[in-house]
């Protein structure tokens, strides 16, 4: 076990994990329990009663997010259920709070029945201003994620664009570095899950006029995702309208002329051997976690121009603590009940633009940079 | 509107209610998010996944419990849904802080239905330590709760459990007080909703063994719960069986030759002119809130010798906040997966210790006693 593994683990011990409670009123006299408590509690209740609203500007509910995950996909660990996905969550509110300043509770619960977990969010929802969903399996995140849209608050899988904003932000500045046109580019994105699937809607849009790159195309571990395969679930049959590819392949085809690498795969799934098939200055995203599809510097011997991966020990690190706090922050601020595809666009080209002059070794912002929340809060506020 | 209603309404929007969450877990650099998220989270998950016990000692689940209410019996106001429950669960939530030291999180719930709610608890199992149920009428509370006690954590229905407690112990240094033995008390507990069901139980126990007092007579609003009613749902039934009534009546029946009143119903039930009609040396528990089935002052003047209420504007406020926080802390101190009768009765007589010299206006300890919450707690862990 390593020395940071060891650490963590004595860590969460010695604190009983990491996220706790407080009080924001005293309540050290009679007096502080008749306002905070009964008998004035009644009265707050009574408020509330007579226009449901007032619980945004009234309770908690205002200014808290349930992060929600069944632990069927917990990091790259698989399904490991709800217990041992309880540390991923308290941390994930845990910078909820200290990094976007809002509220944030985790719900690891005991069921992963698509209808159950919709119920369960549905049932919550009173509670919360939000639900982010974490760590549950593709493709029943889809379809959870999609029959909520409805509730009133908005409900968020991270895993997916999370993560595809962020991509989406570094992809912008990696452009930049290169000195390409977005609109040029040809992009291949590898694995078809959460994530894959959700950077290539980012990416593509509804329609040709929201197209933000040439071409996409996406692989699962079959190869090219294509119209003349048959054995695509609806999800990927959706990405085949959506990145209308004909002709299947290898992942090897499909970089043949690419410029752009985005792997949300496995460890080790890029050879380095492919690099020289693609375009010149190509652009490697390698965001398998924690050992990426090729480490950086293989993917630099063999030619990459820009490298990023999910790991704090290399430039470049994708990391959706840039996303989520400010997407949750803005959406409170505005009640948003939905976060719609606008906001998501406005939040990477937001992100990308804290970056004010790109190079190979930063295209991302740093996490610890203290306007990221607020600057993707505000442009997702103004984009309702 | 009251001057407190108004503070307390105003205090609510000024904080936007009153729960709040940190992070125990400084979260300033790149080492710090390494341990607290990101990789080495993975090592806590993967150390849990192999043993899901370890939960309790790495993850918050060890010192925090649920507060699930479904808005259908809140304060005295009645049903007035999830969102205008919430004021007063994060109420409860600071308390449990504020006085028993551990955490808790307020899940008000958008269904009424009874296999709704016990899914529920039972998918929010696997991240917390004990679940109080709150607010919940009656008799879908009883059946909800009963249906939970092998959840593996405590189930606790605080209305039920948490009166009945201070109750007891508050009849016990009243017992004291009028110099009388608790063994002969003739007591009428008038209501037979959640409270004054659990009274009931909690007073007579489940044999003649375990019986503390000489007699008990439940009354609804009908009269007294006798086997000749035709009437009784099936949780009066067995009222009728544990208090072993055969002949109905009155209220005022009931009340002829009693030493104890316990109301638990609805302003005003308990008219001045009755207590005459009692035993010498009266105990009146009128713990309707806020309006008490008879003031405090009436019941004085009428020869009662001790008087108490629910409010904080008189002595001898019979006050949940004297039992939940401990009871929670000794189950999740000695990790019990029930709150047994045991438990319950060891924590009113432990709860009645407290008082040293009993008198008229003392028969409960103050709330902010210190000891309180762990006195109770430490009585709890050593039933097991």
């Amino acid at each position: 076990m390593s020395d940071i593994s060891k650490a963590s683990i004595n860590l969460h011990k010695i604190h009983q994990g990491k996220l706790s409670t407080h009080s924001l009123i005293p309540l050290n006299t009679r007096e502080d329990l008749a306002l905070a408590y009964t008998p004035g509690v009644g009265a707050v209740s009574t408020f509330i009663a007579e226009n449901k609203e007032r619980a945004w500007t009234h309770t908690l509910k205002g200014r808290t997010i349930a992060v929600v995950s069944d632990g069927s996909a917990v990091l790259g660990l698989g399904n490991i259920g709800p217990e041992a996905a309880l540390p991923v969550m308290e941390g994930k509110c845990a910078l909820f709070k200290e990094f976007g300043g809002i509220d944030a509770i985790p719900l690891c619960i005991n069921t992963q029945d698509t209808e159950e977990i919709i119920t369960f969010v549905k049932n919550i929802a009173p509670t919360f201003g939000g639900i982010n969903l974490e760590d549950i399996s593709a493709p029943r995140c889809f379809e959870i994620e999609k029959r909520l849209q409805n509730l009133g608050i908005p409900v968020f899988h991270d895993d997916q664009h999370g993560t595809a904003i962020v991509v989406l932000a570094g992809l912008i500045n990696a452009a930049k570095v290169v000195q390409k046109e977005l609109s040029s580019l040809k992009v291949v994105i590898n694995g078809a899950g959460a994530a894959g699937t959700a950077i290539a809607r980012l990416i593509l849009g509804n329609s040709s006029d929201e197209r933000l790159v040439k071409n996409v195309v996406s692989c699962d571990s079959k190869g090219i995702i294509s119209r003349d395969r048959n054995d695509l679930n609806s999800e990927k049959q959706e990405l085949v309208e959506l990145t209308q590819q004909e002709k299947g392949g290898s992942l090897e085809d499909a970089l043949k002329g690419a410029d752009v690498f985005i792997g949300v795969s496995a460890a080790g799934a890029l050879s380095p051997t492919l690099i020289p098939s693609m375009n010149p200055q190509a652009i490697i995203f390698a965001l398998a976690n924690p050992t990426p599809e090729i480490y950086p510097d293989e993917a630099l011997n063999a030619g990459a121009a820009v490298v990023a991966t999910g790991r704090s020990d290399y430039p470049n690190q994708i990391n959706n603590v840039l996303v989520f706090p400010g997407i949750f922050k803005g959406a409170l601020m505005s009640r948003t009940s939905t976060i719609t595809f606008a906001m998501k666009r406005v939040a990477a080209f937001n992100l990308a633009s804290l970056v004010h002059n790109p190079s190979p070794t930063e295209i991302i912002p740093d996490p610890f940079n203290p306007t990221v929340a607020q600057t993707i809060a505000q442009a997702v506020c103004d984009t309702q």
